[in-house]
């Protein structure tokens, strides 16, 4: 069973926003197996639109649709497959109601233009939004099944999971199942060399690794008729790269570095307190993203200036004046300082030149020091993450967070 | 001019990772006046990127393509595309050098399959990479033109600007240019609602409505000769949506809210500091983003607990014994305590309940409480923010960080 994914909105097409739909959905077809082998983007534009159809359907049973269901004139998705199938459009009492009422509910005047949304080709498959407006549809005819999605994510994505994955279930003839392995420190490139001919000649389950900024993600995939047979193919190829990588892997399908860090902390009934410069508040946050973070967080400090370093982490003047805000000192100072006065187990620090002003030959933007402080381990690592690109200064703050995170997981090894 | 722009990487296609460079190109493509027609995704496989990039040249000039020109066996959009030119692969020494010397820089050892990423089809232009190990290039022969750019975004995002732009201008015959009109308060439908008659009669300049969560963007673009005429064109239409939406307007061609709130505080001389509770730093984080943010901001606080609120904000125990954390009470005194211990002018604070747990029925999921102290204005606002999504958690700490600039922006009006 082959899907394609087509993508309709002039504002992806000219850049204005990010295609996350296409990644969302790819990721889920792969889950339940369906395989996909194009995807595409045309604007609003009846002929191009009719064209991308067309040849969705040449190459895949199932062509899967977002946006242009919105209210506006030059919303037209719906009418175009309905033309493609020869259907006719009616007005759909049920989904006009829902959308009178999910007005009432956002206290928001409903608009004209938005019955439009309410009319659906005769014999769709409707499914409810019940974050916004335009209700999805499938219509399906001689083997070809068309799926039409609201282009918001906020509203494709929980009615992809709550309508399309059960609609689609009965399309699918296998299971496949994926394990995430994640690696800090080392390289797409190192990767590969290292587990060469296992990514090569791995068929079933397959190993594919996915580089982002500062992260590696090896993928495990396990094509079976149950989710047991799949895992039973997986566990030694898992077992396999732990014993090359392993000193790289901080988690198996855990979300990112921040999870494993919570994760981590409350299974010692640990306490973390960060006290930021550089990082301005991105590793409280980070932490904080996370559901249930309060159990092992209680105090963030962004000591942005000289003077709060001083008046509220107690960095000594002396060490600023000596040393100044970027050094291992004062890093160090305020790793200890934000753990005596939140009464955290561990306390973390940053403070660098993140640029892109305020570097020197002696402190060049990029030059990071990061310390923890806690009963077990206190200690400063000193980065330089300058890469002299115009995107620096986000690089340095995020890669700044990256380290923190694995100073904490490897600080916890001594607990 | 038509270009299409063609993704290669079955990353892309199975949705480990979002397109961005696909936006980021066309954005810049838009900007030097090239039409982009359909954006596709193919995977790492030889036969569907030949037919992919045979249909994208049967309906472009100029096909960009993306992915594919890493050191692995999988990458081979190079080699499809010299087969498709006619031409033969070679070693380029230019190239090969810069890739040690890249290797040198970043301290890690060159492995042999990097070498492979200096081979080149025979009359290439070549695009140095100086971020990464996979030099761009171009080929261009009877009016079709393939442009393969290395896939990390870090690395395509500067060859684009530095390579690419400086050899596509030679293509375009006229100039572009837009203004993005930013909104904060209002949806889609409603801005469409009263602007309509503009936006479905305007065709230069053109005036396009993009919404993300919380926010609508309208972009006025003109096309022309000069980009003095342009301008021309585009000054009334500006004037016009100022005139029927100026109260939602929070900056033209303002990158976002922050940077629109840390220009506001320079201009006006005074300064913020940040006490959060269900944001978690993400506040802080936001406003040092902006480059510069020092002069306007020195002390963010991420009082999690209720122990922080009382040990660093001040915020009376009674108060939290009384009214709870999440409270209008709890809030004015967290913005009273970090301006008083940080000297800020400003003082802003939120507590809320962000969830997924932790909301009862007096004070559910997405009640969150802002408020603002200073001199001149001093109030709290309540949010109810839930929308009963899975996603709602970052939804709620960022309509509530939203809210926190656009009151900012509100009190500053009266100094």
């Amino acid at each position: 069973m082959k899907a394609e994914i087509l993508c309709v909105g002039t504002e992806l097409l000219l850049g204005d926003i990010v295609n996350t739909n296409a990644a969302y959905i790819a990721k889920e077809l792969a889950n339940i197996g369906i395989d996909v082998y194009y995807q595409s983007v045309v604007g609003d534009n009846n002929d191009r639109l009719k064209t991308g159809l067309n040849l969705a359907f040449s190459r895949a049973d199932i062509v899967i649709m977002t946006g242009g269901l919105g209210p506006t004139y030059d919303d037209l998705t719906k009418e175009t497959v309905a033309e493609y199938f020869h259907k006719d459009m009616q007005m759909d009492q049920a989904s006009l109601e829902s959308i009178e009422a999910f007005f009432k509910k956002i206290d928001r005047p409903m608009t004209q233009n938005n019955k439009k949304q309410a009319m659906m080709p005769v014999g769709a498959t409707i499914f409810a939004n019940a974050h916004g407006t335009a209700p999805g549809l499938a219509l399906s005819e001689n083997g070809k099944t068309a799926i039409l999605l609201p282009g918001p994510p906020s509203e494709m994505k929980p009615m992809f999971d709550e309508s399309v994955v059960p609609y689609l279930m009965g399309f699918s003839d296998k299971v496949l199942v994926s394990h995430n392995l994640r690696l800090f420190g080392t390289g797409e490139s190192q990767v590969e060399e290292i587990l060469y001919d296992l990514m090569k000649n791995s068929s079933n389950p397959t190993v594919a690794p996915y580089a982002k900024t500062g992260e590696v993600t090896l993928r495990v995939t396990a094509a079976g008729d149950t989710a047991e047979e799949c895992e039973k193919l997986i566990a030694p190829v898992v077992a396999q790269i732990e014993d090359k990588l392993g000193q790289f892997i901080y988690g198996i399908d855990v979300a990112n570095l921040q999870t494993a860090v919570v994760e981590a902390l409350k299974e010692k009934h640990l306490s973390v307190a960060t006290a930021e410069s550089c990082t301005g508040g991105l590793i409280s946050q980070r932490i904080t993203q996370v559901a249930g973070a309060s159990d092992v967080f209680g105090c963030g400090v962004c000591s942005y200036s000289n003077e709060i370093k001083q008046s509220i982490l107690h960095v000594s003047g002396d060490t600023l004046m000596e040393f100044g805000a970027v050094s291992k000192q004062t890093a160090a100072e305020m790793a200890q300082g934000v753990r005596q006065i939140s009464g955290a187990d561990i306390g973390v620090s940053t403070t660098g030149v993140a640029g892109p002003g305020g570097g020197s030959e002696e402190k060049p933007v990029g030059l990071v020091y990061i310390a923890i402080d806690s009963e077990k381990v206190s200690k400063v690592i000193k980065l330089n993450l300058q890469r002299g690109r115009v995107d620096d200064r986000e690089h340095i703050r995020h890669m700044s967070a990256q380290h923190v995170f694995q100073m904490i997981l490897d600080a916890l090894k001594s607990y």
